[in-house]
């Protein structure tokens, strides 16, 4: 057992890529495979009924599967091994028919790829879950003011809304797109030894697309065995939707500090606690979501480093990722899961966000008042006017519309009310309410959650 | 000058990613900024004359210029206030319009956007190329038997057509979907300082949609300043796009092995000599393919680990796509340029195909035989039966048909004619014809190229 | 269970990161931490007597631990929170004594310092062991002529012997250089919340002192809870192994292949089988390491890329090494052993070495002709004519003898006897001998395993 | 010209990368091959004399190299057969001696060690600077007190001089790892096409001592064409360099807040501007830092990837080192530079790190009060205690000793005097100043820089 699985990943995922799932998926393949020979004729309903009745997960023994696949070198070559007994005590004459046609790596890789679709369900419906909460803040703080922040300082404000139907527009785009690389990627591996199902002989095309009927999985023009681009495309669909929760979790935690306070997730009782301070109340989620975006990318980096297989089944590519495809989806589903749990109980301290955006006496107005001098002065004279200004502002601890008030320039453009007006975030919030109505639209399921 | 560039790159594609042609597209967009203010009735058409006017690349000094980024930490800030000195100089009120509304990121973004689409066509030309090429020799050696070869041992006969079509379903897929992920990724950039185009005011969503129009980008649904989804699902499909190229690579150069010798680049004087030894011929277009696709994975995962940016534009995580992005541009195109040479001139020795088949005198056909037994024998059985002979054979250097001769329960089910038939490599292609006519039908152009 | 772990890693240092071997160190640490307090007179023999009958691991439940490691963030919280209720249960008094001064940081770095030395040793035994082969490789065939291939190509002889002294070099400076980053990293960390232990009071240097002293790890100037350097390079140093071993594995995998066959290894019964066909003997051994070396880089950049932690403890970062760090060394384990097995039980054929060596009818030798045509002819002119009489011998299928005696300017430098000897492998090895044994007197060793 | 290298690089380390430079450094391994040919007595002063004379780099055209290395596959070859006609031109004689017994490889990769080594003192210069700078905070700031912060929390007091000092110790680790990893890396590269020197005869060994002499170069045992790991612990040590610098930009990002505004880059004028928020001070030294923390773990994990080279030397592995290693440089110098820039334009804030230290109305002194409470009430219930009254002072906005004092265990055991002592930032500092104190002795130059 892992200890940091639960924290790290979703169960639920994780439940699909146990040693046990992950025999039963392989015990799936030879099992469809049985019922594509019968289909075709080549073996009997009696032989199928067996290797089925053999193929029950709870008759292998993980560990000893373990230790003779060490030796073996894959999996496949243990649990056909053990298949092939189990059957054999049951129905000799049926053992005989166990794995015809198929080689480890079909078994290994469609095997692969029933757990993923089984898995990716659980992670998408966080994306969903963090998507519905996303927009549920988009809505109500639509017109929330706020401070918008590049390169770690206030810039202009935004609103929180803006902020949040960013995220939403973002979990949408990458759950599309992982969605759409799991459905090219969900394909049958079926070509026996080197890819020509020549085990088979005239049999084999239709034992095939019976195989695929059977699983629901596509039939590929050809074995993809050296050529693993569905699997890593999938892999880097995993990479980006990790990323986008990555950003979500970073400006949760920014917002989160005690500095900024502007909003933090809201823990269940023991949750982000400190063994030491009793104050604290750590961002976990944001953290587990972080982690997941630093790990990510070196494990999407070892999928492509592996693509270039040997001839026709490759050596060492091939084995790398065993490992390393389920890792993925784990670590995207804890990421998943806890930006969904902290969106979900997000507190918002919306006065803390109208105190902030007071924070630089006008400041962060400034480029309003640009705006406002423009036209009339030149965009390069309002720019240097107000720089003036501003650095006046910050180092006398003035408030903008001071120092505004003391340039001739100014006071022939502007009136005191228009600069007091033009130092009001409020006023200056630009497209964010079209923007933020305009995901929304996009999300087409405005309102849905806040009956 | 970078003097490896011509080996690692292709150098059309490298020559959207010069200094000029970088400094060129953001000018673009400052003079299609303009044209969008214009056409909201915003600015004059004189303004805008001059503004292009004074967009000419060649007036500005690319040296002074990536001094003044160093200082100001982007490009746009110098690009900017160069181009507003120029357009002062041919109309002071012009110079007044410059740059209305953008920060520099949508600048530097959608400079970015504009360079990446001009460079993508001939890189696909590349792809398309190596897919022809792939495709004819998918067509003429469709029956030439060749070895299959997994963890780089001789497994089962296939044959070069096969291999050569395994190729070219790889090449359309991975550039269908680098042309998805490119459409998906060329939108416009245009937020302003927080993403809320505030300083146009009601006038922005009228620019900006004109500003798109002008550009021939998509207009997102909200400026993606922090959310770089797209452009590293980008990244990633470039990545997937240089895998696939190092696995045909990986085969061209192990098929030109002095061992194996199948196959080899054929090359112009003077390319693959070496400095010391008259008789090399290297493979240097699959050293180049090869080397991307160690370089590649590792500047995928930096746009990956990149995603996570701060708030409404980040701090580093933005900085380092700026070199990182064109880099898996030129790599990938250098890849796509050398696996384009190497089919095309890929000198094909058949006759060598035929004898390294030979060369485990009958041990490559194994399977076949297995298959032959189990029927009769049990898998299981047969296996056993055949490995012992396997063994036998390849211990006393003696043909397998030999070994399994001596073997009882070989002679009574298989007569020695049936044991030579399966011991014929051609006679156990399978579906290996049925899969290279798949793959060409799918591709469509079968036969246009061999007039 | 996961159920490739075997194949992977060592069970030996797999051991080393179970569940329970991670909770037990994490113990260690407290029990050491009320050492140091009683070693200070700040708490009682009796407290650390109660403290230590608690530290059993087999009191804890292992998945409530994993459940709550979730809820709380990490897993010292649970650990802490479980470690002092049993001690309640045995000495309500010394309950209070558990964990005084640490945070949760201190005692999960130093339980993982604590896990990778004693993880260690069997890792570097493993490259011992291969490094013991590989110079007994490197005696015994320090003159059995091989051809040396560069770019994939044969380019001159070389030996066998040269070879294995180049893994033997390799592997004792990868040796060394992972024992000193080992050395450097095994350091305390006892900072309390923000590396102050101001918790302590002015007891706290005696306390870190003593503690440092219990565990036998060094005391650092100060925490080091945000400097990640000395793990990282730690990292890196098994990112170097590990790489190292991938090139041993690489040529292993060449040299087996079915049409070079100069070396294999040979298995045990059931090793490198395959499910269907029963001739094959797949280098395990060898693919378990190239895996590794795919992996690992990606691992590695990911402890890189964590680096930037957060002012006094990080938020993410931190959070990522927890599985990668026990991740890296399990993974270079695995390929340590199965290289030391691969070189262990590696079975050679100087014969085929031999044979191979003639397959290009004498090209191999091209560079020996330039050299001996060079002093006369100068070595462009050499090189041009070799290079010509090559091509036409590779042409024709003719060896370059024939076409060498036909060239004027040859005939005119060397006579029929000095070409014949100049195409001789065995007498063009140059300086292998001498750098052979340069090796293996630096490895100090020579002799010891061939009694 | 690459528009950002000013910004992302040191300029004095980029000039050693440039293609001059390169070309420079192979010419420089071929005059003193020349140099050692003639000490051995092989080869004329006269030749040395014509190959040293045509060897000036400002003979060659370096487009047209490069264009001849894209044919060739590497610089090597046009840059030899340029000089040897650059040579004939001058002395017929001596054309014939050039590159005598060496192969392509031994003139790339000596020539990048050279270029390695005129690269590094720029670059330790600037982690001197930073280091001499960090111990001036840490000297004058070593009882500023400051909010410690974990998770991004505010967590306990620690001073700003204590962060200085571990930035400090953690520059001086990184430089000196990063010195011996050069200095193990700095080796001659020298034997001839498969690594045996063989074109040499007798002479070899001489002339290699005399070339690696002559370049101040280690011989090493045997050459290391595919046994990469000197060069690639190499960039692992700048790798880890490069994390620490990421780390400190961290730091000083985050102070630099808005909200937290404890320190910023003092810039010169330009620096750090916005081409639209005239009030905006950018820092950009955190983000050049930060972006090569990025970018640097790809770019190492590219390093580690390509090791598993081929045979005598590799195909694909080797050349993607070519341009990845000088990035690495380029990259690790631009933060080094930038990090020692800014710590040296520091701008400290003291009152604001004060006024922050009161920003939690004294939870930040939670674990002080536990401190005092556990002695009396044991931790756990202590704990307990001052959690429930931060969370109602929190909640309640009042300072954390009203609600302590409400707490009847609590004014059991301290006076309202000890408590408002304890909630003193400035008496819970703990071992700061020691430890402060323990580094800059270890430094070894504390008070040079403050005369």
């Amino acid at each position: 057992m892992e200890l940091y699985a639960p924290l790290f990943s979703d169960p639920a995922v994780d439940a699909h890529f146990s040693a046990d799932a992950q025999v039963r998926a392989m015990l799936a393949v030879e099992v469809a495979l049985a019922e594509a020979h019968a289909a075709a004729g080549l073996i009997s309903r009696h032989a199928v009924d067996a290797i089925r009745a053999a193929a029950q997960v709870e008759r292998y023994d993980l560990q000893s599967l373990a230790r003779d696949a060490a030796r073996a070198g894959n999996l496949a070559i243990p649990v056909v091994s053990r298949l092939t007994r189990e059957t054999e005590a049951i129905d000799p004459a049926a053992a005989k028919m166990v794995h015809l046609g198929a080689t480890s790596q079909d078994v290994i890789d469609t095997g692969m790829v029933l757990q993923l679709r089984a898995a990716l369900p659980s992670l998408t419906e966080h994306l969903e879950r963090a998507a519905r909460a996303a927009a549920r803040h988009a809505r109500r703080h639509r017109r929330t003011p706020q401070a918008g922040r590049t390169w770690l300082q206030q810039a202009t404000p935004i609103t929180f809304g803006l902020k949040a139907a960013g995220w939403l527009d973002a979990l949408e785009r990458v759950r599309n797109r992982l969605q759409r690389a799991a459905s090219e990627a969900f394909v049958l591996q079926f070509g026996g030894a080197s890819g020509t199902l020549a085990a088979l002989g005239p049999d084999a095309d239709v034992v095939a697309r019976s195989l695929a009927d059977g699983l629901r999985l596509e039939l590929p023009s050809l074995p993809w065995h050296a050529h693993r681009d569905r699997l890593v495309t999938l892999a880097c669909a995993l990479g980006v939707v990790t990323g986008t929760l990555g950003k979500i979790a970073m400006d949760l935690a920014l917002l989160a500090q005690t500095e900024v306070a502007e909003a933090h997730e809201e823990h269940a009782t023991g949750r982000g606690g400190s063994s030491t301070m009793p104050h604290k109340q750590n961002p976990v989620s944001a953290a587990v979501a972080l982690a997941a975006a630093v790990r990510v990318p070196g494990l999407v980096s070892s999928m492509l480093a592996a693509m270039p297989q040997e001839h026709e089944r490759g050596l060492g590519g091939w084995h790398a990722e065993w490992e390393v495809m389920p890792e993925l989806v784990r670590l995207t589903s804890g990421a998943a899961r806890s930006v969904g749990d902290a969106l979900e109980h997000l507190a918002i301290d919306t006065a803390r966000m109208g105190s902030n955006l007071e924070m630089t006496r006008g400041l962060i107005q400034a480029e309003a008042v640009v705006s406002a001098l423009a036209p009339r002065l030149g965009r390069s004279a309002a720019h240097a006017i107000v720089e003036e200004a501003s650095r006046r502002a910050a180092a006398a601890e003035r408030p903008l519309a001071a120092t505004l008030a003391e340039h001739a320039d100014v006071v022939r453009v502007l009136s005191a009310e228009m600069i007091s007006r033009l130092l009001e975030p409020g006023e200056y919030l630009g497209q964010a309410d079209v923007f933020v109505d305009r995901v929304l639209a996009a999300w087409g399921r405005d309102g849905e959650d806040d009956a």
